[in-house]
C-alpha cells in the first residue's frame, strides 16, 4: 500500500427533495451567491424556480450566470470571474452536472487570482485560495460534486485540460436521485461509462498489495453494473438512481484510489477526442477503454483476471489466465454496449484522419508519457487509438 | 437507500514514519498541546521521544498526562479537562488507540463546557464547541480515529456510555502501520474483533435497497479475514498492517453505513460487560456477536445468507436458506476462535450471576429497546446473554 494523505471536507446533504434546503445551507458562506448552470434544462424541469425560492426565502443576493456547455469553455469561466469580482460574490452555487460543477470550480480559483484563469490547466500557475464552490447534481457522472478535480475546454485549439487542487473540494453537494429522472437515455448511459472508467482509471496499478481498495473498487463496479439497466429501463425508479448516484460519487471522491498508483492514460487520450470532436466524455470513455486494455492487459494478467472473475463473474480458466483476463474484457465491452454506447471510433462518428494529431497532442508532440500502471508514448497511444477504430 | 447527510473532516496521514510530522501538523491549531497518552507503552517503544522531539522542534509548548486505561475513565478525563483551562491548550493529542482516543475526544467537549463532561455521556447535554484533537494511532480497532464518537467509563455503578457529535472527528490523525508491530497477540485479535463488529452493526440493516454499501462493508470484511492471519503471524508484516490499519478506520469513519439503519445493539450489550467486568471491548464482542446472530438471524434470513455466501464463500444451498445463513454464522464464529478469542462468556471468566443486572442496565430497567435491525427489550438482552454462556 502506498503512503498517502487524504482528506474530502465536502458535506454531502443526500434525499428526495434536498435542493429545498439549499438557501439555508448556502447562507452560511455569505449572502451573495453566483447561480451557475448549463443548458436551461434547470428551467423546463422546475428545478430552476426551486432554488431561486430557496435562496430568495433565506435573503441572499442571486447573480445568474447559465450557458455552460458539455466540455466547458474558458471563455465563459473568463466572463464569469469578471462578473464575481463586480458583484463581490460569496460562494459560487453549481446546479447541474459535471460541466458546470467543472466550469463554477475553475471560476473559484479565477477570482482572486491576479492572472488569466487558463494558467491553473496549462501548468504556470497554482492556485492558492479559491471562493467556495456548491452543488446541486443533477447528472450522475463526473464525480466532480466531491473531488478535487476540474476539467475545462481552451477554444483556441481545443485544448481540454485537467487541474486539481483540495481547493476544489465543493463545500457542499446536494445530491437528490429524483433530479436524475429526466436525463436523456443517452446522457444516462454516458455517466454510467464515466462513473466506471473513475473507478478503473484507479483499478489498473502497479501498487501492492492494495486489498482493500481492490474490494471497494470492485464493489462499486457491480453495484454500478447491478443497476445500470433498472435506470435506464425505469428512469423514474428512485431506489436504483439513488445507487447509480451515490456510486457514482464515491467512484471520484478519490478515497477508494488514494493508497496506489493510478492510471488515467484513458482519460487523457479521451480528452483529445471530446476536445476536437467536441463529443460526450463519457461516449470517448466507452471508446477508449476497451482498446486500452486490449493494448496493455499484458502488463498484469494476474490483476485482469482478477477484475474478470470477482467483477464480472467470469469463471476462472485454471489453464488460461489470459483467457480468463480477456473474457473479463469482453465482458465490459459488452457491458458498455447494452447500454446503447459505441465502442469504437466510428461509432462516435471519428475516422483516423486526426489519430497522429490527437496522439501528437495527447503526448505533447512525444515529449511526455502518459498514464501510470503503463506508461504511453506517442506511438502508443496513436496505436490505442487505431485499435479503437 | 435512506437519505443522509455526511461530512467526515478528519486528514489522514498515512504511512511509514509519519508520525515525525506531528509537530508541523499540530502547529497549525496552536503552540500548547497536551500530550495524552495510556500505561506507558510508547516510552518503551520509542514513539514518546519521536512525537516529543517532533512537537519542540516545531517550537510547542508540551503539557503531558498519560495514564489513560482501556474502558477510559471520566475521572482522568475531569482531572485533564481542569488541566487543559490551566494551562490553556490549543490541541489535544492523543498517542495510543481507541481508550485514549476517547478519552481525548471527552477531554475536548469537556474544556469549554461549564457543567460536568459526563453529562454528555448521559444524555443530559449536546457538545456546541469542543478543543480540536489530533491522534497517533498504535492500535487499529476502535476507528476512533476518524469517527464522531467517543465511549467513556464511569466508576460510579460502572457506567460506559457513548456520546456521538460531529465535534469529536480528529483533526488530522497520523497512521503508520509500523506502530502496530509490537502490539500483543490478544490486543490484535481484540482489535480485529472490534473492527469487524463496526462492520456487522452497520451491515445487518432494514433498510432497502443498500446495494453499494452492502459491496462496501462485505469488501471490508473479506479484507479483513484475507489480512488477520498475516498480522498475528508475523507481526512485522507492515503491507498486511497496512490493510488491517485501513480497514479498521474506513470500518468506522461511517461513510459505509450513512445510508442505512444501522444496529449496534452488540455494542450496547458489550458495554455491560467490560463496564463490569473489565475486560477487553474486542474480547466481550466475540463473545455477543455470535450469540446476537444465533437469535436474530430470522429477521432477516435472505441477509444473513447473502453474507454468507459474499463474505465467508459458503456454498449456497438451495433449498434451505436458513441453512447458508447458519453457516456463515459458523464461519464467523470459527474465525473469531481463529484469532484465538473466545466466544462465550465461560471463555473470558463471566458466569451467569449478573446476567440479570447486565440486561437490566442495558435496557435501563426495561424501559428502552436496544438495536435497529432488531429491537430488543431486557428479556431479549437476557436471552442473548444466556445463549453466549
Amino acid at each position: 500500500m502506498d503512503d498517502f494523505v487524504f482528506r474530502n471536507p465536502t458535506k454531502i446533504i443526500f434525499g428526495k427533495g434536498k435542493e429545498k434546503s439549499v438557501g439555508k445551507e448556502a447562507l452560511a458562506y455569505g449572502c451573495r451567491v453566483l447561480l451557475h448552470y448549463g443548458g436551461g434544462s434547470i428551467k423546463k424541469t422546475g428545478l430552476y424556480k426551486t432554488v431561486i425560492t430557496s435562496l430568495k426565502e433565506a435573503g441572499i443576493e442571486v447573480t445568474e450566470l447559465g450557458g455552460v456547455k458539455p466540455n466547458p469553455r474558458v471563455s465563459l469561466v473568463r466572463e464569469a470571474v469578471e462578473l464575481c469580482r463586480e458583484k463581490r460574490i460569496d460562494l459560487i452555487l453549481a446546479v447541474g452536472g459535471g460541466s458546470v460543477i467543472d466550469s463554477a470550480k475553475a471560476i473559484s480559483v479565477g477570482v482572486p487570482y491576479e492572472g488569466d484563469v487558463w494558467d491553473f490547466y496549462s501548468g504556470k500557475a497554482a492556485a492558492e485560495t479559491a471562493l467556495p464552490v456548491a452543488v446541486i447534481l443533477t447528472l450522475p457522472a463526473a464525480g466532480s460534486e466531491s473531488s478535487d478535480g476540474s476539467v475545462i475546454t481552451n477554444e483556441e485549439g481545443m485544448l481540454k485540460r485537467p487541474y486539481g487542487s483540495s481547493l476544489l473540494y465543493p463545500v457542499f453537494s446536494i445530491l437528490n436521485p429524483e433530479l436524475a429522472f429526466t436525463l436523456p437515455k443517452f446522457q444516462i448511459a454516458c455517466g454510467i461509462a464515466d462513473m466506471m472508467a473513475h473507478v478503473l482509471e484507479r483499478y489498473f496499478t502497479n501498487s501492492k498489495p492494495v486489498g482493500l481498495s481492490d474490494r471497494l473498487l470492485e464493489g462499486t463496479m457491480k453495484n454500478i453494473v447491478d443497476y445500470a439497466q433498472s435506470v435506464l429501463i425505469n428512469q423514474e425508479d428512485y431506489n436504483s438512481w439513488a445507487e447509480i448516484m451515490w456510486s457514482g460519487t464515491l467512484a471520484h471522491n478519490n478515497l477508494f484510489g488514494v493508497d496506489r498508483e493510478n492510471d488515467w492514460a484513458s482519460h487523457d487520450i479521451e480528452h483529445e477526442l471530446s476536445g476536437i470532436y467536441d463529443i460526450a466524455h463519457g461516449a470517448g470513455l466507452a471508446v477508449i477503454f476497451p482498446a486500452w486494455m486490449k493494448y496493455n492487459y499484458r502488463q498484469d494478467i494476474d490483476r485482469f483476471a482478477q477484475w474478470a472473475v470477482r467483477v464480472w463473474n467470469v469463471e476462472e480458466d485454471f489453464w488460461s489466465r489470459e483467457k480468463t483476463a480477456l473474457a473479463g474484457i469482453q465482458k465490459f465491452e459488452d457491458f458498455l454496449r447494452s447500454l446503447g454506447l459505441a465502442t469504437t471510433l466510428e461509432g462516435v462518428g471519428i475516422d483516423e484522419s486526426r489519430l497522429e494529431e490527437m496522439a501528437d497532442k495527447c503526448t505533447n508532440g512525444d515529449t511526455i508519457t502518459k498514464g501510470g500502471f503503463v506508461k504511453l508514448n506517442k506511438d502508443d497511444v496513436l496505436n490505442i487509438l487505431r485499435l479503437a477504430l
